[in-house]
């Protein structure tokens, strides 16, 4: 292992994204391709719904393991942009518009009935990724970021092209999103590429955005084996009524 | 939620095990049917090591949370059943011998190259739930075992059937397993009828072996899903030669 610039370093996390990142699994090609039933939508926004909600405990985690006051307030942004300002605020609120939009119960989707097991598995993974490991890893492990503007405008526009059931309203969560991302990326990029001093903490970065990679491919794995092929839904989970 | 009796909260768990014990799995039905290819094989045996590997690990984070002298001392013996007596005995030592006889090579194995991460999403989220949640519900997570020796003597007598290159010496690891898995299971019954005295803890007994058979679930989900259909690979994970 050899010492690499920070530019360097930015290019090899740029190619995990580019090699790794959610936006090449055939799910996506689906939803954005306006190719999925109205139920498999539903299990999509239903399951997802935990990783937004579990996003405010892993930055809450994140900010509790770090001695650093400048870097609480900063990453504290994101508690608000995904709690709000005030109740009905912030993502969350965004998310259950969503899944309100798609026809299902909202007290169903808060309750986390239905919830494949593999989605809590691969979300609760990356809470305790950021519990567990350095906090240089915790901050690289949120570089995902770095890619979700582009995904972000393929599926507003495919979604919003693709399905009668969809509308800009119910997709808020998605219009708010790019620049609190741009942001946040920009951030823990520049974080990473100044701590990040020795080759094995420069490694640990690129692990730590791999594995996050995989949560969020895992993800869409669990759905596309339960929804669209070979469509083995585990015992207890979802059954879409259409 | 009302009390049940002893009686009626062990009906309750074997009634979970009947619905959901990953014995009921179709990747299951093609292992033991002879219906694998050499290489589902593999995927299934590398990726079963790593379970086999934190169950250790998993049985010691539960004695390090117990008060009680007798309760570690029993449980103890499942130290033993894996990690053997003296090196190249126990558990993992003869899930290597599965993997060294499927023609795995055994570096690659232990490094965990190749895992599929839903494995290790679904295994680490078992060794976390025995760390986090009450010592009863730890205990109770355990209760599979009720339903293994079933699933074993399938195994043994469909893979020595159906596959040339599986002989009575690699899987040694389930010849070994049943007299072990009914003495543990016993124990862990007799704990958990003993020591959830009121509905709500009877009713975490039981979610706690729903989430474990979602865990072993989970597991074959993913195998499924990038080896047999629709054989999905995620990106870094093991990938057969034939």
């Amino acid at each position: 292992m050899k010492l690499l610039s920070p530019d360097e370093l930015e290019a090899a996390l740029r190619d995990i994204g580019a090699r790794s990142y959610h936006r090449l699994h055939p799910f996506h090609a689906l939803l954005h391709g306006g190719r999925c039933s109205k139920g498999q939508v539903q299990a999509w926004a239903l399951n997802r719904y935990y990783y937004q909600a579990m996003i405010p405990v892993k930055d809450a985690s994140l900010i509790a393991r770090c001695e650093d006051s400048d870097l609480r307030r900063e990453w504290r942004s994101r508690l608000v942009d995904h709690d709000g300002a005030e109740k009905g605020d912030g993502g969350i609120a965004r998310w259950l518009k969503l899944t309100d939009g798609l026809g299902l119960d909202r007290d169903d989707v808060v309750s986390l009935r239905g919830l494949l097991p593999a989605t809590r598995f691969a979300v609760d993974a990356y809470v305790h990724f950021v519990r567990e490991r350095s906090l240089l890893e915790a901050v690289a492990s949120s570089l995902t970021e770095l890619f979700s503007p582009v995904i972000i405008s393929e599926r507003m526009e495919g979604m919003l092209k693709g399905y009668p059931f969809v509308t800009a309203e119910t997709l808020a969560y998605f219009s708010k999103r790019p620049p609190q991302a741009r942001r946040d990326a920009d951030f823990a990029l520049d974080y990473v590429k100044r701590h990040a001093e020795t080759p094995a903490e420069q490694q640990a970065v690129l692990a730590a955005l791999t594995f996050k990679c995989d949560v969020l491919w895992a993800q869409l794995d669990a759905l596309y084996a339960a929804y669209v092929d070979p469509k083995h839904v585990p015992p207890g989970a979802f059954v879409p009524q259409e």
